[in-house]
């Protein structure tokens, strides 16, 4: 189903479609949560009602990527079949670890599935896990790091570190807007915690702004992807992240603007300290 | 000799009293190069000048404790007799290293020394040092990062370093002057690159607020030492540190000065911001 | 084609059954040149030689998991088409890299391949790593272990790489054959430079003997696989290893045996000993 | 009071030193508990008892460098006034840290004390102690270090790690003597358990020896210091330190004693394995 890169997936639409799939050719419906690429965030309860609703038998697959650790997502509680994570951005660890958590529907779909699979077989995992191991090689060093990750976001709170991301995520809105630049994310109830991007003016290069960033502030900007490239700087906010280290990131941002020629107006860091002592 | 700890040494003071020293009992000169409690640098070849003028033997001692790797210091051309640093500021590493330059003059004045001393003996680390060894354990990781600490200094090379951290001490100056607050150096050509000491107003808790910010920002700021207690924070910005950080860390002043309720005015961060794109 | 799993591969019979596949439903032979579980290695460059024998158009693919970096391996010279190879042994870096080399015959053949492939879909990596990106998240820390990896194996040489480790195994063995133990391995120039397995006697549950080490000398032996399992134990001697780590993990066996009252010989770490001071 | 360096303080000398001292011009007695540079210990509980045996006031200052956290050590039931300990060797951390204990009785010694002291004095570090600060920058790292060190030795428990150490030390100890060396220690009651060190045969060059051991098998021995220089070599087995660990550097050694034509017997590294699975 295409979208137009600046809103969540449409659940009406989803619906519309699988209700139209009488003899149920289609096996899943697969959702990003969190689209690392946008900034754009996607109510999963609204696509399982949408299935429910169309009474279709397909699965619901769920990307949460950069959601995971810095965002409220609930597999159980939102039906969702197939959830695969990673453990490099809100689970603050290096890349190398990745999770599926996995319903009881979408086990019983690899029973009869055929196409050829080995390293994707869950079965192999599941038999390996009960005893405490792996089919293959674990990531052992990630794993003791994983157990650190998830102590700290115990001991914090996952609710306290959602509101955090929340928090952080509205402070880096303001000083996009403050700016006079536009966000990609059309609407509010979509707006991501974990990232925002940033759309420049047509016929502004953002590459080339994010050149300059990195050139002299050291600092990596996200890049626009796809049919986004060159339009689009994203500001990453997830993980081990606070309030001082947004400010230093949108400061970068600011001065880039500054020594770029980029048409702005001044005070989005401004706007951004007085939300957070606010 | 006292002095009023926002000003650096007074050479013609020096000079005088040791003028007045006809039997020469003072047997050396000690001048800090840069103050940590106060950020308050003295000029040595001036302390040189005020000796020599003298014409006495004071030894000259300077302490570049926090200026060694982040100022421009010369143990040789200013005519230091002994030079005290270590590696846990400018050199970026953790404490545990110290470093004395040491001159002939001051050589030849341990032979004649009649205080006892073991640990304090330079003749017994420089006949190790000569193989390359050391009297006791030294700290032989620290070594390592030392050898790789210098690297990065000279791969930046040492008056790129000098120029960032004059650069970012200049912006720092700039945030606390448009906060309305008032530096604790009284005099522009003493200011020092490697911290920034803030006396805030008369009646005003600096500790209290610096409490504040720690509490709320995870942000620990230097206190006030001695009879500057309670009245002085101080901002550090030596060693590995750039743009970012700084404007991070000023951030998080200004949103401690918001929150504080401290009479203040903003755009700081905004002056520095300006500053460091200009 | 089934094995003895104490012998390396049977190039005459992959050239048979080659031969017989006259309609080419064979798409490729796969073979591990050093196999983990059995520390038995096969001849590469007489399978190459088995598929131009039989004129078969079979690609040759190859597993140097555990020799990739301590045992020699030629890829272009040994006519080979799909080599796969892992950060985790040889390269001395935590499990999270796996490398592919591939021949212009197997590229070609993923033109026509039919099974639905994405993460496996080489095109993509390839027209990723053109401009020095990958097509996913890359494991950044590793590349720079793998950086640092590749710097020390060069600085040994590669020759001297290989030679340490043949040095090695074969002290290994002589221990296994002082202790009065058996070699899994069967012949002599298949013998790995990797690791050793050693068989038990008839009787004797080595996961038992295993278990004693482990709790005892806290050293972990591999464990039997598949029909090995409880028959086998294997020495790892790969990757950053010299002699004393050798003689320290010999000693844990030999302890090994004598606490756990297997019946051998004493004096297998006094076989590697005089060996490797030899 | 010059010793032989094999042999542990004589108290006996001590007590009619001090006996004849009637004036109380000695103000300390200076011991080792375990001598670094032998691997011989001391019996500070005697050494208490000849100081009191002649109502003499000296303090006892006890240098615990190379035995804390590896040998049963009591400031308080030996009647020990000053302590002296590190973190490099038992605690198992880098150089960095120092730590005393100080009875009362030493603490009033330093109130009527006359020599000039700043680093030395115990009176700001107490005064700055009790609020959990330092007099100086302290080594930060490494007080994180010294909590999960002592949290490492209490786990296993003191009494365990004492057990260990002593285990090792009789096995290294067996193993010189397998090789026909000879002990520096002369008294069995007086080993250490942290090292052991060997003297060679007259008119063998032990540095030499040492070299070969360094140069072939990576492995760095301590060297003989003073009047043992050329003639002795030390074995570390103290902190962090297990069966395998010593039986590689046992095997170090015998390799390097028939590789550099040393006259000995093999057979040390059997007979720590021996007595080790005993």
């Amino acid at each position: 189903l295409p979208g137009d890169w600046r809103s969540g997936v449409d659940a009406g639409a989803i619906q519309a479609k699988l209700s139209d799939d009488a003899d149920h050719q289609i096996k899943a419906v697969c959702v990003v949560h969190n689209e690392t690429s946008t900034g754009v965030t996607s109510d999963i309860a609204a696509v399982r009602a949408a299935i429910d609703n169309a009474s279709h038998p397909a699965l619901l697959m769920v990307d949460t990527i950069s959601s995971l650790g810095s965002m409220e997502y609930r597999h159980d509680d939102w039906g969702v079949d197939v959830t695969v994570g990673g453990s490099q951005k809100g689970l603050m660890l290096p890349p190398g670890l990745g999770f599926n958590a996995v319903s009881a529907r979408a086990l019983a779909a690899t029973a009869s599935a055929s196409l050829p699979r080995s390293y994707w077989d869950w079965q192999k995992t599941l038999a390996s896990n009960a005893d405490g191991y792996f089919p293959s090689t674990p990531a052992t060093n990630l794993l003791f790091g994983l157990q650190e990750a998830i102590a700290m976001l115990l001991e914090e709170g996952l609710d306290a570190v959602f509101a955090r991301h929340a928090r952080l995520a509205e402070a880096a809105r303001r000083a996009v807007q403050a700016w006079g630049l536009e966000l990609l994310c059309r609407n509010v109830d979509q707006y991501s915690s974990s990232l925002t991007a940033v759309q420049m003016a047509e016929g502004t290069d953002a590459d080339a702004f994010r050149r300059i960033v990195l050139e002299r502030f050291d600092m990596s900007l996200g890049n626009g992807l796809g049919k986004l490239a060159g339009r689009v700087f994203r500001i990453g906010h997830l993980g081990d992240f606070n309030e001082l280290m947004l400010l230093g990131s949108l400061s970068g941002i600011e001065m880039g603007l500054a020594v770029s020629g980029t048409d702005y107006q001044a005070g989005g860091v401004q706007a951004a300290i007085e939300f957070l002592a606010g």
